[in-house]
């Protein structure tokens, strides 16, 4: 084990119906002049944005609402949010969504309290030292942002996504209501659970020896995710079943588990991938979770040559097989399963000639190999890459 | 799962050496005059003691001592801590020790702004509001309470053992340095394995369904902290070897992580072992780790009637054998094999009739049956305490 830090000071309140605390909860942190951030017009049909604004309202809080925010979210919103704040006395952000809707909530945190350029955060010129207060109200789980201090955003103008580190843009609190998503489509739902599973890769897969309590923790989270996503997929069309609902709950607090860093400490994690899928997704507006699905089993086909040993062990502790190989693969069988692609080929308006342009970006502000694992140099990351098509 | 709400501010600073920055994060916490409690002599003969005192003079903290806590703390010493408090203007206390220290310089930390009986809020007759602020540097791996809200205390008039809870005693900050354990015996070591095994065990057996992602987080855990122990067993006799001070880090983190609740959210737990073994650990002065190996697989011999299927789940998971009766033994020999005891005869002074005494105590402000999982009429409490003679 490494030192480290461990701080996690959201407070998570999770449970069906658990939505309708977010106004007592809004007002025990303070917040008097709200602006709710949300994504698709779904929030508003379905009446979800009125119920939270309600709540709001009902605890005498001034409530303005800022929607549009899409998969893969710009810096463009952003900037429209950090005047809406500015000029309306905003203290208090609401994120009603995903990882998309909370990392443009805490894009915004930032820029009101600033009067530089916002981007420098996500570039890493400057550190975030303060933001207006962040909250959530989950609606799908995935990112884990409703617990970390992260926001990962596109900049319009180059397509290059980066992210954005700080305490200050740690939610407040989390309000994780399972039955927000029990509505929620096999597609966006299997992103989710590659996303989180990914979450869990990148800091299972490490140089660091001694390791072995997180690796428990980890291989049973994992093991957990695989359990509910799979009853998701079998219990499809019961769902209003118990197996259903029980597997959404546990799937809700999964993915706040996979990110809130409880599973990545003492241990340096690796990170690649991520940084290869960043690029993909900014190029082709592919979701998050579907370019994991694609990089995650090529990367490790491609890592597998040089430290077998992990992989092994991931196989044997996670899917039940011996070889390395064979567990890869039943990762990526259980993938498929749920709807995820498994190659670049399937995504619209992939050229091959793309792979250089990923690839020169993904190594852009990362100065020598990428990754901790086993990093990779410019022509191996091309060659991941290529293995992908 | 059942609804639960997560919130653990604490802040975790994990690392060899990371005791040399407590005085940074003292000041860090605006403390400017700090009240340090310690246990043995061994804190002052080790240097220790003097290490932490200088770290906090250097950040011009003005510091007190109070020593002399012993394992089962008691609530005279509490009364002169706060009374130390009241009379010096004490604005931070720093707990320098295990469970038993921590507990009291959090007894302390409430007496110290509160002007009632203090006791009270052991009986539970108040819940505590406001206290110090309350912080740690760790030295034995068991109890969990540098990231708990809780404190548990004997009351000597009445041997009364119970416990206090509020967000108001959780540490801010908690200093986790395995270097500080390297010379930490093997039957203190053994009552700490115990200790945090126990904390999950109570967390573990539950009648709440649905439960595979904290049950695969509990099992994994288990499974680390047993790999550990065993290590810290079979080097023994190699204290310096990088074995020994690898499985020592990773115990120390794993009791943080068996108390710290990340293992019981979603869940009802028993806690019905914990109050059978705190009226032991009052009447004859046993380690509290000691009594609970000496309670639990008693116990669980006794439920297992009753829920056989959780003691065979745990049995195969944990200690890779089909029949849950066979787990349980493993789980004894494995604890025998530190050094703990099995039986109340064991303990030095027992007496048979003592068992009424304690079953009757056990019962005592718990209206009634005993425990969550399958609670224990008075009767059953006396069989189980029988079962251990």
């Amino acid at each position: 084990m490494i030192p480290f830090t461990y701080y996690s000071p959201t407070r998570f309140i999770f449970g069906n119906g658990s939505v309708c605390k977010v106004g007592q909860q809004a007002k025990a942190y303070g917040a008097t002049n709200v602006l709710v951030v949300y994504g698709s017009f779904h929030a508003e049909r379905s009446g979800l944005l009125k119920k939270v604004v309600d709540s709001l309202a009902l605890e005498g809080i001034k409530v303005l609402t800022l929607g549009g925010v899409k998969a893969n979210p710009v810096d463009s919103l952003v900037y429209k949010g950090v005047q809406v704040c500015k000029e309306n006395h905003i203290d208090f952000i609401l994120a009603l969504g995903g990882g998309s809707v909370i990392d443009t909530a805490k894009g915004i945190a930032m820029g009101a309290l600033d009067d530089g350029e916002l981007w420098d955060f996500y570039s890493r010129k400057r550190m975030p030292q303060k933001a207006l207060p962040v909250a959530v109200v989950l609606t799908i789980p995935a990112a884990g942002s409703e617990g970390s201090g992260n926001s990962v955003l596109t900049q319009e103008s180059t397509l290059l996504k980066r992210s954005a580190t700080g305490e200050c843009i740690r939610p407040r609190f989390s309000i994780l209501d399972p039955e927000l998503t029990f509505s929620l489509p096999l597609y966006q739902t299997a992103c989710g659970i590659v996303d989180m599973m990914a979450h869990i890769f990148e800091r299972y897969f490490t140089k660091v020896t001694s390791v072995d309590l997180t690796d428990e923790m980890c291989e049973g989270v994992l093991r957990s995710i695989i359990k509910a996503g799979s009853t998701i997929r079998d219990y499809w069309n019961n769902p209003n079943s118990v197996e259903m609902k029980e597997a959404r709950a546990s799937l809700m607090w999964a993915g706040t588990v996979a990110h809130v860093d409880i599973l990545g400490v003492g241990r340096e994690g690796d990170w690649s991938v991520h940084a290869l899928e960043h690029e993909m997704s900014a190029l082709y507006d592919v979701a998050h979770g579907a370019g994991l699905a694609i990089t995650y089993p090529h990367w490790m086909r491609y890592q597998m040559k040089f430290k077998q040993e992990r992989f092994d062990q991931l196989a044997e502790r996670v899917f039940g097989v011996k070889d390395g190989m064979e567990g890869i693969q039943k990762l990526s069988d259980f993938w498929t399963s749920l709807g995820m692609p498994t190659r670049l080929s399937q995504i619209p308006g992939f050229k091959e000639s793309d792979i250089f342009v990923m690839a020169k970006k993904a190594k852009r502000n990362r100065p020598g190999e990428l990754g901790n694992f086993h990093p990779l140099n410019d022509d191996q990351v091309v060659e991941v890459y290529r293995s992908m098509i």
